[in-house]
């Protein structure tokens, strides 16, 4: 999902709304901020919000564009899906802001992680809870009164409870995992990867565009249980690519198989292990040292994971082709077409 | 503000919807807990969201019998007060878990702070995120359809964007206050009492009885005024304390001093000093070796800080009283006054 893809222009657009609504909140009446306290935030949130491909804000305005058929987006139709857009992306960024201090990352998005920035440490923390409480401001000042402003707080709401539910899952079962690695089994990935990832990532944009569209959520389950399924496959891409993707065209090389990490191909992986690989396996996983992770990826080959992930991936765009084509709506079918055509056969 | 003035049993009701409540989360559709993680939410909630005082919970179900004259609140009327009431202490154990991580802080309550018990560590700063998260589920469960479903959502989050604005001030200010103490201006102190705790602890228990009851947050804005300078009043009796209380009625030793807090007893000597004393304020504050805390202390009685607190308590209490007199509901009135009555001259 690379943001070029989108109509020219509506990065910029984007962007420029942002610029609004990050002045908005620096003179917010609700709160007498110092100087002090608004170079604080400006910095912040340029730091934070603005960071990274902007794919899942983007999405919110090209669905909103494919399901509104027969007419051109109104200037303020764009302008308040820029501002849900945005929304996800202060979302991300507080998840981001607190994932990083929790998991000891040192860098994001190709800089340090906000709390490593020498002055901020773990003021961090703050900031993650004041990144999460001005999507409210932002939607009560633009949305109150609108029809669908409580399905909208609903829907984030809903959203931000799957996500740090999924995420405890993955800090429960990662802590487990590193004393006893049978504990990363095939469903623990799909229920930690469904809810840390998926709705957000998937299910939010599409959501988005469906409220300003005037439709109702829960007509839409189908939908739902499509996008879900495109954000697992996209998460086990992801995964796969970590191992055997190409890092120049990736631009980063992976390390799940050094950091531990509960990824599609080691959960894979031990599916298909007799006890002496099992041993092998065991043995070298979450070690940094290149020898050992070389064993690993020796043990994948072996293990013949390259074609099951391409059978994978048939299989799996089979079955959402023929999921999408089975949706009653035809401009719900484009927008999930367009999801499914920027994933399949990704290479980063 | 203590729990046993509270009509007998009402902790106990308290109690009881706390723990519906959790096993409702514990079982909650939208999300596919498996075994490990309902025994680490059990352990979580009961860690953190019980182990206070319950007072801002409490006060919640006072206040709306107070405001329903004339009649007893019904079985459901209690049951629903409970919940709002339970949800700021949902709220206060979202703000405390992570304050503690930020702060390094040891104990929390006469136990280790969450993040300081050894499984925990800083997936506590997940646990915050579903504590918030938490709190919107339980809403939209007892709620949802209520005429002020939208005003409470809207309330909590107005709340909270103060209260976690105020935390960075306080956290830009004792930052920079740590480097240079004249940082520690009144109004300074104002700023982020007002915001970091008034909002949270005064206005909202009340505001959560005047929606149950019906009526618009809108009009009554001067109770809103008169209910956070009962929390700055409250603010700074603790910071007298602190130094000047009797710690065997508080049950623990003040070290306000010790760690550089940006106290009312400071700000009030920061603006009576010449400056010799300056030079002994600061070159003793914020210091841990008992001749220095001494210092500060001699200083703080030189300066008639006691007399000037006496002089601050009688006034403000004079001016809340008449403020008080001056709303036009009296049962808002009675509301007003019962507060008042809890925090007058208290001395723990």
């Amino acid at each position: 999902m690379a943001a070029e893809e989108v109509a020219p222009g509506t990065t910029a657009t984007f962007r420029r709304v942002y610029e609004t609504l990050k002045a908005e909140l620096l003179r917010d009446s609700a709160f007498d901020f110092n100087e002090d306290a608004v170079r604080w935030l400006d910095a912040m949130l340029d730091y934070n919000v603005l960071g990274g491909k902007l794919n899942r804000g983007l999405a919110v305005i090209e669905s909103y564009k494919l399901l509104k058929t027969g007419s051109e987006l109104s200037e303020d139709e764009v302008f308040l899906a820029c501002i849900l857009g945005l929304g996800i992306e202060w979302l991300e960024a507080y998840f981001l802001v607190l994932d990083d201090i929790m998991d000891n990352s040192q860098t994001r998005r190709g800089k340090p992680c906000w709390y490593r920035v020498p002055k901020v440490g773990l003021i961090a923390i703050n900031d993650g809870l004041i990144l999460r409480s001005q999507i409210s401001r932002i939607f009560k000042r633009y949305f109150y009164g609108k029809t669908y402003y409580v399905d909208l707080l609903d829907l984030f709401n809903e959203v931000e409870f799957k996500t740090t539910s999924g995420e405890l899952l993955d800090q429960i079962i990662t802590n487990e995992g590193k004393k006893d690695l049978s504990k990363y089994t095939t469903d623990n990935y799909r229920r930690i990867v469904e809810y840390k990832t998926a709705y957000y990532s998937f299910y939010l944009p599409v959501a988005c565009a469906l409220l300003l569209s005037g439709w109702n959520l829960d007509d839409y389950v189908q939908t739902t249980h499509i996008l879900v399924e495109m954000g697992v496959y996209f998460q086990i891409q992801d995964d796969y690519l970590d191992c055997f993707g190409d890092p120049e065209v990736m631009g980063k090389i992976g390390t799940d198989i050094e950091d531990y990490k509960c990824s599609w191909l080691f959960v894979q992986a031990l599916s298909r292990v007799n006890e002496k690989q099992k041993g092998i396996l065991f043995e070298n996983y979450g070690k940094s040292d290149p020898a050992s992770v070389e064993k690993v990826k020796a043990l994948y080959k072996e293990l013949n994971l390259e074609m099951a992930f391409s059978q994978y991936e048939r299989e799996i765009y089979e079955k959402l082709t023929s999921d999408i084509e089975a949706q009653p709506n035809e401009a719900v079918q484009a927008v999930l077409r367009s999801f499914l055509h920027k994933i399949y056969r990704r290479r980063k």
